[in-house]
């Protein structure tokens, strides 16, 4: 019997039609699909393609088993994970040895700080596998605040505001264009970082970017609450004509 | 008579199926199409929708009066490029305020680096504007190497291979994945600043990524000649479980 392919497909930034026409397709066309989410939630890539998905499609939630409660520097935190991630894999691999193909919904891009590349990497030399790139969510940020991120020479450093408050407001200094993910709760040391960095004035948070609930606004005008998936950004002031 | 909306369309690093199905509706169904692109060749916008476009489309090709021949620096160049985007606004400004809308055709995502970007700021206050994102050149690339680019809390830095050699050093020397944009005869200076850097041997070179000529290989073993399109990256190490 022939083996499936696991396809991970990124689908983007939130808008259904801002996914790929080969997302759309694949995603439309699924026997079986896969997704990640928090334990007791929808899931955001799953709401996603809500009303996309075949009748017949059997889905297959892969529920974290722990996300923030244990910090990443605790070794339980790997080892659960490692023991997670090792059980998603043997489920999917055992429905491509069945000889379906398995569509693998990824939020934004796959291989851009995504889980799909935790499967990816284990099942890589295992089954047929195959990504397909997405429109990431800081693109879907910067178009919604209506100004281009980049322009000539300008820096563009990508940073998780996982990062020390220290590490984060060095970086922060000596970039020209920033993007900044991984928020929640780290918010109000970010807005530090940016502060201690001199640039607070000059930048934009964004929450839900091309979703029906998108907010743009400058940080500084905004609340110390917002989502794990906002996107903060300053936008670059290089060369133009 | 009401006024059209002029559409910076990105269409993602060049496979039709990579479009957004946003995208793909405004291609096959514009009455007006218009593309950036060097004089004498066909454009590689252009050649990304070939197909696609209606029988009765109407074509504006805007050709940069210069790309390399000038240096940056110079006033000239500054001065020509005005003149060349004041004089594309407006032809685009008549045609929206014909009642028409018109499809700007752009390589990749339109805000991160892009030529609309001129467009864009030039005209967003006098006619209506869309921004459609798309996937960028980069996510294509590193998609087309087969490795993830950012994982954990790695940092990413973008760079144009049209910084110093200095500057590209330092900047390399202190990223955790990189990625490299505007090549073509900046990729001798852009070795050696890797080879400074002490990463030469970790960076890949992804030509025409997602194009039929995809060719995707270590940079240590390439030739010193390569397309303004392509794409040096680095892929980060960071923390995986």
């Amino acid at each position: 019997m022939s083996v499936g392919t696991i396809f991970g497909v990124g689908l983007g930034p939130g808008a259904q039609d801002l996914m790929s026409v080969r997302a759309d397709r694949l995603v439309r066309g699924a026997c079986h699909v896969a997704y990640f989410r928090k334990a007791g939630r929808k899931g955001q890539a799953r709401a996603i393609v809500e009303g996309m998905l075949s009748p017949e499609a059997v889905e297959f939630a892969m529920e974290y088993p722990v996300t923030t409660e244990i910090p990443f520097a605790d070794p339980r935190y790997n080892e659960i994970l490692v023991r997670f991630y090792a059980e998603c894999c043997a489920h999917l691999e055992r429905l491509a040895k069945t000889g379906a193909d398995v569509v693998v919904l990824c939020e934004g891009d796959p291989f851009f700080y995504g889980s799909f590349m935790h499967v990816y990497t284990r099942l890589k030399d295992v089954v047929p596998l195959e990504v397909v790139p997405a429109i990431t969510g800081m693109s879907g940020a910067w178009t919604a605040t209506g100004h281009p991120i980049t322009w000539g020479d300008d820096v563009l450093t990508v940073l998780m505001a996982t990062l020390s408050e220290d590490v984060l407001a060095a970086r922060i200094a000596a970039t020209d264009a920033l993007v900044v993910m991984k928020i929640g709760r780290n918010l109000p040391k970010l807005k530090r970082a940016l502060h201690a960095a001199g640039r607070l004035d000059d930048a934009w948070l964004v929450e839900y970017a091309q979703m029906p609930r998108q907010r743009v606004q400058h940080l500084s005008a905004a609340d110390e609450v917002t989502p794990y998936f906002s996107i903060v950004l300053i936008h670059g002031q290089g060369r133009r004509p």
